[in-house]
């Protein structure tokens, strides 16, 4: 089954079919059940910005210059594998509340004796280490969350700190109304403090409140809590290598394959 | 003195000279010595926004619906009067932390008796509280700050809450890149912390922060802390009848007549 078929199959027997653009409802209207939904919240990496790419394309261009050869797919893999464990020792109480820059920089410290990556200088350190600020969307979703955010109130929902968040709507040009990090609460995700926050923070009941993510463990989360969910197909995160599978139909409320379906979907 | 004399003679001998959008800097620089400054926050009641005009017109036209005559700008007057004391009770310890919205409704609720407004739904009334949520940024804003925009991160630095801020942004077209409420750190302005937090969030020394505002107290308290300070005179927040004067040249690293001159102030 190619990806096309397998997502069209996979929506089919949810409640609204919204794939690649392409949408089976009138124009204009959302879902009976996600009416009330004023306020989109997203995860970001991997479900809004290409982190992979822009970590590998970042260390190609820093080792060209400086004249050393890494393996940079592995080295961002391995930059990102250290994510879940480092957020845990912060969960767990092992670190006090710790913001994603410093977790980041403490895995790259061990990547560069790790990657035998020696000769630079603390400001190009700190200057890699901030790579996660500079990330690109996914092509379609600057287009998409600007279609979004005519009727909805949209920000992230992400573990990255406010200034990496911030930041990174500027270079990638995301039209964010709000930057909702999890480091305002001072809990990581999937801690339940992170999806509370939103309808807290906007006086809305947590069925107004819609999740956005490419992960399922994330959309679950935030499901158990009432928040609507919206699962957004992004099978090349980590690669052509570790292609990513859509969860069963009906999962969640929505299943769509990118922003600009999300947008259709939702009536925008 | 007219209004544009007193102006230029109150900013003559500050670092630099920006009134109504001219400069008599070279084009693209700012000041050496705020040359460092990365972040921008600013107070938004009164300073970006005109909150005086909105909270009259939307009165009047309820008033107009609802067949009753009342002094709408006494009685705007009146709201914003309360800001301050409410605030106090909270920051005194007397309230446990309350955002603005609850602050705004309690006010709002004597006022209703002291100008005899009857016969409002909960729902009207709750949406007379939102007007705050639905100002409009003076004729200058937008524009000075999609400058700003370019070359600094800017953000509200506000008491409003962040629901507020942010449906405030998407009502005026404000282009934050991040809503920074002193919400997130429960605590009103001037309480340190609220100053504090925004060089916290991006990592900054406070002399890289600015922050802008029309009032002199909260740039005090700013200063005081070691932030940079842009004055704004918006002698006409409230109304004609009781129009501010600008504080002593000198007293603040920029005094400007308006964002688009802060924007050429700051060389962009």
């Amino acid at each position: 089954m190619d990806r096309r078929t397998f997502l069209t199959s996979a929506v089919a027997a949810t409640a609204f079919s919204a794939v690649g653009g392409r949408s089976s409802a009138s124009a204009g209207q959302a879902p009976p059940a996600l009416r009330d939904v004023k306020l989109l919240v997203f995860d970001t990496f991997g479900t809004v910005v290409d982190w992979r790419s822009a970590v590998i394309a970042e260390g190609q261009a820093l080792g060209k210059a400086k004249g050393f050869t890494v393996d940079w797919p592995a080295f961002a893999d391995a930059w990102r594998a250290g994510y879940g464990p480092a957020m845990n020792r912060v969960r767990s109480g092992e670190l006090p509340w710790t913001k994603l820059d410093v977790l980041h920089r403490a895995t790259l410290d061990t990547l560069l004796v790790r990657f035998k990556i020696t000769g630079l200088s603390p400001q190009e350190v700190d200057h890699l280490n901030r790579v996660w600020h500079r990330l690109k969307g996914w092509p379609d979703s600057v287009d998409g969350l600007t279609r979004l955010k005519k009727k909805f109130v949209i920000a992230p929902l992400s573990n990255g700190n406010v200034s990496l968040l911030t930041n990174m709507g500027k270079f990638a040009g995301l039209p964010w109304d709000a930057i909702l990090s999890t480091e305002l609460v001072r809990h990581y995700k999937p801690d339940r403090e992170t999806y509370l926050m939103p309808g807290e923070f906007f006086d809305l009941p947590h069925e107004q409140v819609m999740m956005v993510a490419a992960h399922v463990g994330d959309l679950r989360s935030a499901k158990a809590l009432g928040l609507r969910t919206a699962y957004v197909h992004r099978p090349l995160e980590y690669g052509t290598a570790r292609q990513s599978t859509a969860p069963a139909a009906g999962t969640f409320d929505l299943q769509v394959g990118d922003m600009r379906a999300l947008a259709t979907a939702l009536g925008t």
